[in-house]
């Protein structure tokens, strides 16, 4: 370092990041200058400042949080940046609302290479830009090393509803109907195969992916969608339980009309996981009325993210507010809730 | 564990989290069923669900996204839990908006005492309650030992803003009055003492606080406040730098009139600190047309927060957009922004 104080220090000095890169002094503020700020441009980002103000084009929002940890940072169909975007996207787009503004922060390891973060900034910055969100705020801390690992990301989202939409989890009818948008499980065997070193057949690929687009015409289809939930952490088995249990009722799936994917299934059998409590990251469930259900597939199918969609299941009264799956053979087996998780660090 | 399945497990048979209290199963609804939802309780909160969807009073908004990593987790005079909530609000305040709404995304080590988990959530919830913001969503990420450090925290905020005010960096003007809210670096020397196990004649504490109520009473008094900043990362140095550049002026500090605490000042000197360059959180710097200034200091006088609140400089024409301190022996420095951090982990 034989550069002087007055001028600026270019980021490629520091392959990986040092703590003061998190300091709020010139350093953090170059890692803004050279990687944030390239990757996240639009109109409204103030990095820098303290808040970002805008203005919104409805009163009534929704409003989401959500960390991301996965590990590893890079995998088969994506990385923990597309997963940070369309992580919250989802989740604001499962309430119906359009996803608008995201915020970033960043709990970066010392030691990560720079050019990683370039990589995972500018896969958010496509990630937004594809659902048309622009990341308005952020921030940056840097801790020890063996006190993170590599990189996590919060964001947070606002999205503006439509005054008339009231798509909740507390709103399933008994003779609704259960749509799922695709296959189930492929983010979290994809993500585990990495990490145990497996490799099947054919590449199992993350299905992350930002559902807001299909979300939009499902509702221009049907003004009778219930509930929408995109099953990630405890996959589709937690998705419902909680449905069925906000709802109170109780949820019937028929096992061989759900969707997945013969490698997934071929390693879910592997690693002895149930399908049905694997992450996904791109796809919803949809509960709708029943005079609904078929139009709606039909235009799901039409798609790129609902090829695959398929009615699943039905909504029936239960006051214990069950899911229970009839299995190929006839019988019945209850669906329920894990204790903790079979995949830690999946998202 | 004897337990059946289908008898909730108290939280009490764990007494440190477990990486299953991630999952997203039944440990995790029972993190935020005893530990976040007693302690954040309002009529919005919906820790569980995807989303939280809400009215706003104004369309103009404030966003801003913090993350906390402040070690140790609880410090003299506060906790990472009254950090994450004031910080967020004090970045929502700085642009004259009222903050109405935080979420709260958790990154917990395995391993952390969930005693201590209930205390952070609890001062998080004090302390929105003592500022009138609710705390609408939640995440919570486990992560194996080595990967975190006890506890991080991200807090995004949403404030609205009144429709005739335009406080921002870039608005100081040559002629301006700097005004800084009371003494200076109580919070960075506080966390450092803890941190050297040192001990001085009298304790020096944190001024974390909420600067949402005093920012009130100063855009009530004056229409001419031009900049809002509070000083946190990189201190007063920092912030003035950035007015400076934002604004395009220079700014002329007098030494002498800068409130200091005699613990605080006698302990930056023995740890080798610039006081200008040690985070605050409950100060702030306020930069006003000088016609308001005397009439701004007499009111924020009045406020708990503001009793030590001073005139510390003024603006000036300067091309070369420094900031510039008289020194008590009559000469000058300057002011320069820190290449890096002299304190990790401050917030």
């Amino acid at each position: 370092m034989t550069q002087s104080p007055q001028c600026p220090i270019p980021l490629r000095d520091y392959p990986n990041v040092i703590l003061a890169h998190g300091g709020g002094g010139k350093l953090s503020a170059e890692l803004i200058e050279h990687v944030f700020a390239p990757a996240f441009a639009n109109e409204h980002v103030t990095l820098l400042g303290d808040s970002t103000t805008l203005s919104l084009p409805g009163q009534r929002i929704a409003v989401s949080t959500d960390s991301f940890v996965v590990q590893p940072l890079f995998f088969p169909g994506g990385s923990i940046g597309h997963l940070a975007v369309n992580g919250t996207v989802n989740d604001l787009a499962m309430s119906g609302s359009k996803p608008l503004y995201l915020t970033a922060g960043f709990i970066i390891e010392e030691g990560l290479p720079v050019e990683k973060l370039i990589r995972i900034a500018n896969d958010m910055g496509a990630a937004a830009k594809q659902v048309g969100v622009s990341i308005i705020a952020g921030d940056t801390k840097v801790v020890e090393r063996e006190c993170g690992d590599g990189c996590y990301i919060n964001t947070s989202g606002i999205g503006v509803l439509p005054t008339n939409l009231h798509i909740a989890s507390n709103q399933a009818k008994p003779g609704d109907v259960v749509i799922i948008s695709g296959t189930v499980g492929d983010h979290g065997v994809a993500i585990m195969s990495v990490r145990e070193g497996l490799s099947f057949e054919s590449q199992i690929e993350s299905d992350c992916a930002s559902l807001a687009g299909l979300v939009q015409v499902m509702i221009d289809t049907s003004p009778n969608i219930h509930v929408l939930r995109d099953p990630t952490r405890g996959g589709v088995a937690m998705s419902l339980n909680e449905i069925a249990a906000d709802s109170g009722c109780g949820i019937e799936l028929d096992d061989a009309s759900i969707p997945i994917k013969e490698a997934v299934r071929s390693a879910c059998e592997f690693l002895g996981l149930d399908p049905l409590l694997v992450a996904n990251e791109g796809k919803l469930i949809a509960i709708v009325s029943a005079v609904d259900a078929d139009r709606l597939l039909e235009t799901m199918k039409l798609h790129p993210l609902g090829q695959d969609a398929a009615i699943i299941g039905r909504v029936v009264e239960d006051a214990h507010h069950l899911v229970v799956a009839r299995t190929a053979v006839g019988t019945k087996r209850i669906v329920s809730i894990p204790i903790g998780e079979q995949l830690p660090r999946i998202c």
